[in-house]
């Protein structure tokens, strides 16, 4: 008997908000890894704002070809193997994509025992080295600096302020309900959350930043980071993570009418992609792991169950029903 | 007989385009040094577009008042002194605003022997140490890297392009007029030059830079920046050093739309003000005159004669009129 492979594939490609339209369901014969190619069988998925981009179109990697499923990373575990550094039963985390059996070759990560596969996925991912690289080595705070950042209640944003926090600086937060700020506030120490829905955000900020913003860890982009941009402190660092306002709009919006505070501050801002620093993740999750088991960082994750629903998981990060890290259970 | 004093100062601050109406013309006692001070008769003036922000509003340095003369450079002779470092006769640049006759402090630069007025407020002014800074040490050219300048007919962007040239980087000038296109590649060594007024910048950029652009020293702001970023190389650099564009607006202008490429080509965007390169002169200077001599760096002067014609060449800076550094002989 064949054994199938369920699969989400990308049906066509986005304009404005992802809707159901964007996605096929099919079933296809189940795949045999080749030389050096392992099978595994895909138990989590790590859903991500950038997913979408890879759905539209060529960004720092191809758009997802329609008929193909939609590109994702995920855990799972070995169940062939062709390569002696996978054997069969290693969990291991890769781009599985949105199907139930992937084949997939060299670069996986093996995921160590001990480790829950929710934290390999949030906190000790991809998740966890984009907070860790984009705040430490792009934004550089120093002790006593005030960092202010953006989805702060996101999966990413969550843990860049609780490391601003460990790193000794006032850290304040942006997110998109009382009960976010709060969160971030009582549960992971941020000094400030300011709700970007009921607050004005450029006054609340430079209420909740009386000495300016040092780094700017953005995660939205748009109106925020205009209005952050506006309250930089001399020599400011805008982290530019990511920018979900913009990723679901038909035509692209204005950028912030203020980039000469960068001047004038004599701020940077840069981007970065993590992919550039997979080579030194060991450094990150040293750290990430030490502060997680001596209770310094927390990290919340926001699990989907079915496969199927995994274009409702996505949605989730778009109106911002998501409290930290969003992944499907299969 | 009482000597008089001769001033240009600010009479309103300017909304849009700076017109006859911010400026008055007066004559005051001339005033006496006291300790530690010195009299200058002011020879020359340095008009750069930053002074259209000084009069509008605080920025990274308090606003000029009402009534005081136009803040701006200058070179004059000191004729009275009451400070050893500057004895009579001696040629200083500083800050000595649009007047005949300026009281200053300490901070002036002595003016050697042997160099020009010209070059003093140009090539090795702070125009010089503008290019030089913003140029090599917030862009980082690297040798074969392209470099693109935009008012690279001004007075820094001549220089900066230049510098680039020297450092064995592909440059490309975008400038207003085929007459200025033209100098930059005939004189001035540019690998290729951009009418703005005439070309389709966004694609112009892209035909002259197809590895993208590895540093962008922008001088302009607004369109030209979004231009630039869309055709930003991997890695790429942007030099905030001046954005003219939009000084004289009324309402802030949106700014670029595209400020993710920031993020997909791991980008930095960097503003910077000279002041605070004023301490390493020196060995900007070095290496200015050692090019200069050698003939290796072109500067170009545009003067207007008068004092009471400077607001006219602060004028020639925002229509474009200039080409090279615009100075006032009085």
């Amino acid at each position: 008997m064949t054994e199938m492979n369920r699969r989400i594939t990308l049906a066509q490609r986005p304009v404005g908000p992802v809707g159901p339209e964007c996605f096929a369901v099919d079933e296809v014969e189940r795949p045999s890894p080749g030389p050096g190619e392992v099978l595994v069988e895909v138990q989590w998925l790590s859903i991500d704002p950038t997913i979408r981009g890879w759905m539209a179109m060529d960004t720092y990697l191809p758009a997802i070809a329609i008929g193909e499923p939609i590109r994702s990373g995920g855990l799972g575990t070995v169940i062939e193997s062709n390569n002696d550094a996978y054997p069969v039963g290693t969990r291991v985390f890769g781009m599985p994509g949105w199907q139930q059996y992937a084949v997939l070759g060299g670069g996986l990560q093996v995921v160590p025992d001990g480790i829950e596969p929710e934290a390999a996925l949030s906190v000790f991912g991809v998740t966890g080295l984009t907070a860790y690289f984009g705040l430490l080595d792009i934004g550089r705070p120093k002790e006593g600096e005030t960092v202010l950042v953006s989805g702060a209640a996101g999966a990413t944003g969550s843990v860049a302020g609780q490391i601003a926090r460990i790193k000794g600086c006032r850290v304040v937060g942006i997110a998109g309900s009382d009960e976010k700020c709060a969160w971030l506030t009582d549960e992971l120490g941020f000094d400030a959350a300011i709700n970007y829905r009921t607050d004005d955000v450029p006054s609340a900020i430079r209420a909740a930043c009386p000495n300016g913003v040092d780094v700017f860890f953005d995660n939205v982009g748009g109106d925020i980071l205009q209005a952050a941009l506006g309250n930089l402190a001399l020599r400011g660092r805008v982290v530019l993570c990511g920018a979900i306002a913009g990723y679901n709009v038909t035509e692209p919006r204005p950028g912030p009418n203020n980039l000469t505070s960068l001047i004038v501050q004599r701020g940077r801002m840069e981007g970065f992609i993590i992919l550039d620093y997979l080579p030194r993740a060991d450094e990150a999750i040293g750290d990430l792991a030490t502060w997680v088991l001596g209770g310094d960082l927390t990290y919340a994750v926001d699990v989907v169950d079915g496969l199927d629903n995994a274009p409702l998981a996505l949605d989730r990060l778009f109106t911002g029903a998501n409290h930290g890290k969003v992944m499907v259970h299969l």
